[in-house]
C-alpha cells in the first residue's frame, strides 16, 4: 500500500516535471561553503511549481552511496540562518574520488538508482577543482544510461585556484583572517625595541594566493619583510642572507611564505616526503618550524613558527562580509540555473567596477574547463626579487575583504 | 635664557602642585594593553588643575633610562581612540628587571633623575606581577631620596594569575579568541566522518586559567574532549590510552593543553625531548608537536597539531567588548587614584552582581599583595580525573567574553 502511493507521488510529480534537488559538500571546508547551501536552500524554496523536496549528502559522496541523506525541505529559516556563521561543512564533507565508469560501474550504478528512487534531478555538488570532476562523471554517466540530470558545480576553495574565476568562494574570508593575523603579529613584535624572525607559514600547497594576501597587512601599517610563494622556487641561502640583513638593520624580520615552497629541484622546503595522505599528497605542515629552527642554528637569531593552520579555511572569526554575500549568490545562481535546464556548468565569479567600486558578476562555464585545473598566482604581483609581492596585488585583494559595516582590517594607532 | 625660562615653569607648576604624568608598558601585550593608555590619558586630560603634561615610556623602563620619553599631551582624540583596536604595546614595552637598590643604584638615580627633570610625580606602569615589583622598587626608592611620587600598578595579563583578582585585562580576549578558535576546529574536523586527533596547544606556562576557556566552546555544540592544564601532573601513558579510546569511538578527538603541562617530576612535556628533522636537525616545537608525533607513532593516528601562539595575546579580531571597557576603567581608575594621593596600590577588578548580571568593582590593593605571586586555576574547576573541565567554569568564564552587541561565541547550525 505504502510503496503504491510512494510511487504514484513519483509519477504525479514526474508528469508535472516537478524533480527533486540533492546537495552536497565536498573536499577541504572554508568559512562560507555553508552559506552556499543557505543560498540554494532558500532558492529553491521559491520555485515550488518546479521543486519538491530538497536533500542534502550527509558527508557528501560517501554518504550518498549509503543512501545516507538528509530532508532539508522543512529546515526553517531561524535554523537555515545559522548556516551563514558556521564554519566547516554543515552536512558533512568528504574526499572520496570516484574512478571511471568502468572501474566503479557498481558506484555509478547505485548512485543513478538512489537518484531514480527520490526523483533527483537536480544535482549539486559544491567544492573546488577535484569535486569538480566528481560532477562531470556522474552527468555523464547520467547522461550515458538516459537519467535527465541537471548537474551544476557550486564553487568552493579557500586556495583560490579555479580556473575562469576572478577568485572563488572561502578565498575572501581565508584571506581577511590572514591579512589580520600577519597584521596582529607585526604589531605584537613592534611592542618590542628589538624582536624576532617571525615565520608565519600559510596555506597553499601549489599557488601563492593565499600568502599574497599577507601584503595586505601592510595597509594597517604592518611591515611585512618577505614574502615566498610556491609559484617560485625556493633558495635557502639567500633567504638566510636576506634575514641577516633585515634582521640586524631592524631588530625584527616578519617572514611570510605558503607551505608549499620548493627548491629548485621542485623539492619541497624542509618537509619530510615519506608523510603522504589519501590521494597521495604529501602531507605538509613544517616548513616554518624547520626554517626558524635553521635561522636559530645559523644565525643565532630569536625565531618564531606561526602556522595560521585550520583557522584559515575556518575562519568564523571574522569572515568577509562580501564572501558570505557572494557564497549565498553562486548558490542561489546555480539552482536557478539548474531549472532552467543547464547541466555540467559551474556557477563563476568576475569581477566588474561601477562607479570605481568593486563588483562581482555571476555566470556559468563549462565544468571541463574548471575540473582539476590550477590558476596560479600571476608571477606579475612579485616584485623583481620574488621575493615579496607588489602593490598592484591590493587593488585585487582589498575589495575581497572590505565591508560596508565591518572594514577589512582593524584601525591601527600610529605613534609618530 | 631657555634654561631659566623652563626652571621657572616647573617652580611655578610645583607651587599650584601641577604634576606630569609617565605611563609606562611592560612585559608580554596584550589586546587591550593599549585601551589601558586610551583610559588613562583620557582621563589625564580631564584634571587640568593637577596635571601638566602627559608623558609615556617609550618601551618601558628600558627607554626611561635612555631619556626616551613621548610627550603625549596633545594627542588628538581621534588618534588616541586608535589605542582601542591596537594591539601589541602601542608604546613599546620591555622585559627589564631592575635588582636591588645597591646593585642598581646608578640605575634608580638615573630614574629619579629624569622623574625630577621633568617634573614627574604621578607614575604608572602597566604590566603583570613582574611589572608590579617594578612599580614597588621605584617607589620606595623614591621614598627613601625624598622623591614625591604616586606610583599606581595597571594591571595587564593575559594569564589571568594576579593574586588579589577575579580576572586581569587581557584575559577575557585572549578567553574568548581561545573559544572560538576551539570552536572553529571542532567544526573544522567534524565535517569528515573520520577526522583526525587535534591536539591545540595553548599559552600558559604555570597556570592553566586561558586553557580552561577552551571549555566555552562547548556552549557552540563543539566536543572538546580532554583538556589538561600544568596545575596537575600529565602522565602521558595514560593520555594515549584516552586518545585512543576516544578517537576508536568517534573518529574523532579534540585535546586542548597548557604549554606548560609537566609530568609527576615537573618535568615540562616534550620539551628538550630530541625531535629530529629528516636532515637530523633538532627540530623547535613545543609540547602539541611532540604529542601529536607520538599519537602518531604508537597509535597510528592522523594527527595535527595546531598552536594558537601570539593571536592569544594579540587578538585585534575578535576582542572581548567587556574586556576592552575594563581596561579602559583600570588606566582611568588608576590615574585618578594617583591624584587622590594614592600610590603603591595597583586597580584590581573583582566581579559583583546586579539583576543576576555580571558588573565589574574596581578597587584598590596593595602592591605588595600582587607582586611576584601567582594566581593558580582552582583545582575545583578540574573534573575527577583532571582531565577535563567543570560546567561550573563557564559561569565564571562566559560573563567575560559575552558583549553587548557582538556575542562572545559565534552562532552554529545543528543538523539535528
Amino acid at each position: 500500500m505504502k510503496v503504491t502511493k510512494h510511487i504514484d507521488k513519483i509519477i504525479d510529480m514526474e508528469e508535472k516535471k516537478i524533480f527533486n534537488v540533492l546537495y552536497g559538500q565536498s573536499g577541504g571546508p572554508t568559512s562560507v561553503i555553508n552559506a552556499s547551501a543557505y543560498g540554494l536552500i532558500k532558492e529553491a524554496k521559491k520555485h515550488p511549481d518546479k521543486i519538491g523536496k530538497i536533500y542534502a549528502m550527509h558527508f557528501g559522496l560517501e554518504g550518498l552511496l549509503k543512501e545516507d541523506i538528509i530532508d532539508v525541505t522543512s529546515f526553517k529559516d531561524s535554523k537555515l540562518k545559522d548556516l551563514l556563521t558556521t564554519p566547516g561543512a554543515a552536512f558533512g564533507s568528504n574526499r572520496y574520488k570516484l574512478n571511471d565508469e568502468i572501474t566503479d560501474k557498481d558506484k555509478f550504478d547505485k548512485i543513478i538508482e538512489i537518484l531514480r528512487k527520490y526523483n533527483i534531478h537536480y544535482f549539486f555538488y559544491n567544492g573546488g577543482n577535484d569535486s569538480m570532476e566528481t560532477i562531470l562523471k556522474v552527468s555523464r554517466y547520467a547522461k550515458k544510461v538516459n537519467y535527465e540530470l541537471y548537474a551544476i558545480g557550486i564553487p568552493k576553495t579557500i586556495d583560490n585556484d579555479l580556473m575562469e574565476f576572478d577568485h572563488t568562494p572561502g578565498y575572501p574570508s581565508a584571506a581577511k583572517y590572514i591579512a589580520n593575523s600577519v597584521s596582529s603579529i607585526y604589531f605584537d613584535d613592534a611592542s618590542y625595541l628589538k624582536g624576532r624572525v617571525n615565520i608565519v607559514e600559510i596555506m597553499g600547497r601549489d599557488t601563492g594566493w593565499l600568502t599574497a594576501s599577507s601584503k595586505l597587512a601592510e595597509l594597517n601599517g604592518a611591515k611585512v619583510d618577505l614574502i615566498y610563494v610556491p609559484e617560485v622556487s625556493f633558495d635557502t641561502e639567500t633567504f638566510l642572507n636576506k634575514v641577516k640583513e633585515i634582521y640586524e638593520k631592524k631588530g625584527h624580520c616578519l617572514v611570510c611564505l605558503s607551505e608549499g615552497i620548493r627548491d629548485k629541484n621542485d623539492k619541497l622546503i624542509g618537509v619530510n616526503q615519506e608523510m603522504k595522505d589519501v590521494f597521495g599528497h604529501t602531507q605538509l605542515g613544517g616548513v616554518s618550524v624547520y626554517l626558524s629552527t635553521l635561522v636559530h642554528q645559523k644565525l643565532g637569531f630569536k625565531t618564531r613558527y606561526i602556522e595560521l593552520s585550520l583557522l584559515q579555511r575556518a575562519n568564523s572569526l571574522i569572515p568577509s562580509e562580501v564572501d558570505i554575500k557572494e557564497a549565498i549568490k553562486v548558490g542561489s545562481f546555480a539552482l536557478k540555473s539548474a531549472i532552467y535546464g543547464k547541466t555540467q556548468k559551474v556557477v563563476t565569479i568576475n569581477r566588474t567596477y561601477k562607479n570605481d567600486s568593486y563588483k562581482a558578476k555571476y555566470s556559468l562555464t563549462s565544468i571541463s574547463k574548471v575540473a582539476n585545473k590550477v590558476r596560479y598566482l600571476p608571477l606579475n604581483y612579485l616584485n623583481e626579487t620574488q621575493d615579496h609581492i607588489k602593490d598592484s596585488f591590493i587593488q585585487y585583494g582589498l575589495p575581497l575583504i572590505e565591508g560596508k559595516k565591518k572594514k577589512g582590517l582593524f584601525k591601527t594607532f600610529k605613534l609618530n
